[in-house]
């Protein structure tokens, strides 16, 4: 059972490690089955070269263990609770990518600095902060999951247009439609957030996209009145 | 028809990905046939994996299709403006590549440093202005072919000589005698923006090349004394 | 005789050589026999693409040569040093990877600025200071030994929680119950330096990691409430 | 004949290239014969991938082209200004690798910050002044191997010891006993010339090395008493 949802995750996680987003164990991606309420996501600490589809572990929103011989990615909760609370998400992927995890031990937002990043999303990217310590040492991967959708709703976000976020002195988590767009989605946060770091160092007080060009790139991308791709 | 001419398109735009200029489709390469007076263009986001020279597409300078049964890149109103008013212009280039687009975010021109440089244009890169918010809105990709442009007679540039730009916000369009050329100047162009974030790192003040070498370096490669290369 | 021992520490050589973290000659690894109390060790300036397991030195803890035709690495001396001292350790890497390096010229202990560092030790990354002149013109490798061992003390670290140190000015030492673990930790810490340089590009203010995440992040991954991984 | 020579010029320059310390064919390397007084050397604006031994010319110090149908580098004139002048001088290489040029571009010498530089070379690597307008609009190739001479001239240096300079606003050169030497110091000089960028970045007040670990890790490798490498 789970067959193709197994090899779909597996695909996802050594796509991670075939862009060079993560090194030995540092990172996992999972996939969901909507009609049977269940996720597929990486053994804890098994490196990229000896995982077979195999050993992708089945696990339901309340991460109670559905099939599998393995232990489940430590991350588990974390997905979990973002595959409970936002329905449209298909996959979920988390890197400790250098340069996205350096904006997030910044703690800092990553700007909209061109087009690049508008192509993708219109909002800064956000860097929830750090959470408090009675989160961290009680039930720290659940209250990540939490810590998450707070900072998504301080800030007015939507998870479906703002498909990934930092966690202060963490890294990233990324989602989308399937497992393979959220190891996209971490690619392009990876490149952005190395544009960034660039343009900050060339000229400090470099200005945000203009609302104009944000609104302009994305919705050639991404709407009802999109114009980028072959339409299918 | 026009086999020949998608086969160099197809060519040029692998290279594109070959050289590490592009992520995904993050990017588009066009070469012109001018006795026919229409261009070969890269399909809208077709990943380079997937890419087949039959893939691209035949348009003439008012962006209408010739032949082929993709939809072009979404920035082919850019190129057909480009080939439309400078006619000596073979094919042309445009990628997100890193470096290139942290000069663009920056809003800054590329001050000639070294001879590096000076060994393919004697100018500071040009990097246009984002466009005023009306012509965003309105038809935007002629209107960057426009920006272009204005950029040029702005600064007094000569295309044939400056066969490269930065777009504020955006990132970098070169061009060429072929396609293949249009490819060189993009990498040219990554590799001088590297050197010269990296001079700022090292020497903030650092000082602009002098005129003597510039035009020593450039006349190397360059014009009726050029001794650089094979003479063919 | 050492035949495995000396095939251990050969392999842990050439994967420093894989992951990057070594140029031409510049690094070394060995591995200890605690029972028959010698360790394996590269031989001196013998490149990567030309080393096999039979160059490999065995050597005792008093710097004798026990067996081999080839002359043990410059370094041997700071090995054979901290074996003898920290009994718990199993191998040994030393490298002058890139980011290592320049947090060691920079005289700086790397902070814990965030979870990729505390998913592997609680404490800065210490920096030791260059020697005193006497002790430099002196038995030069055995008294970086001595330096090692001294930083240590100074601050109050466990070698067997802290297993990464930089030399001021020269580079990282790291180890582990392996060879192979000692070279993990290389690679780790070159990653954590790169992530820590880029941090304080983009904000040099950046607070280091607060306790209770550190605390965390070790705890997930070590001692007897672990539950990284798979348990084995 | 120089079959041999233009062997060793040719695997050198193709060393170059998978060094990845060129793009294109920014980059060339000359081979010495000294008992007929010619050197081999890369022809003119020829690609890598394209390049074959029998390409190689062969010149005179004067300049003088004694075997070979291709027109030399560019810079053949520097290449035989230094074999005249520096007879213990084997091969030259010269790049526009990336830190390399930055340092040139910033006008500024390569501090020696730690023992990476030091097992090279005691002093920092020399940055020559670009020069005056006469000399580079007069036999600029020529003139340049002046100036690097006096460069080290007006420093007290000896081509022996120190077997690199950065040439201001161009680029490096270096050179050794052999062709592949000279590559091997280019390497070299490109890795400690992006550690020291990366350890200014750090601590812009980072201290020079001290002259007694200086001393101390040049003599590990160099000398009467060097201990590194297995002595033949």
């Amino acid at each position: 059972m789970y067959k193709s949802l197994k090899e779909e995750c597996y695909e996802a996680n050594m796509e991670l490690d075939a862009l060079g987003l993560v090194i030995y164990t540092f990172g996992n991606v999972s996939a969901v089955d909507r009609k049977n309420g269940v996720f597929a996501i990486k053994p804890s600490g098994v490196p990229y070269e000896s995982l077979k589809p195999e050993d992708i572990v089945i696990v339901d929103y309340d991460n109670n263990i559905v099939e599998g011989d393995k232990r489940p990615s430590s991350d588990t909760k974390t997905h979990a609770y973002l595959y409970k609370h936002w329905e449209g998400v298909g996959g979920i992927a988390h890197t400790h990518a250098t340069y996205s995890v350096a904006w997030a031990q910044a703690q800092m937002d990553i700007p909209v600095f061109g087009t690049t990043h508008a192509d993708h999303l219109t909002a800064d990217i956000p860097c929830a902060p750090p959470m408090h310590d009675d989160l961290i040492t009680g039930n720290y991967e659940h209250n990540t999951g939490i810590q998450i959708l707070d900072c998504f709703k301080d800030k007015g976000l939507d998870y479906k247009e703002v498909n990934m976020v930092l966690l202060g002195n963490h890294g990233p988590f990324a989602w989308g439609e399937t497992a393979a767009k959220a190891v996209y989605n971490s690619k392009v946060l990876e490149e952005v957030a190395r544009m960034a770091q660039l343009t900050l160092q060339i000229n400090p007080n470099a200005p945000r996209l203009k609302d104009s060009l944000i609104k302009k790139h994305y919705e050639r991308k991404h709407g009802k009145d999109a114009y980028y791709g072959q339409g299918c």
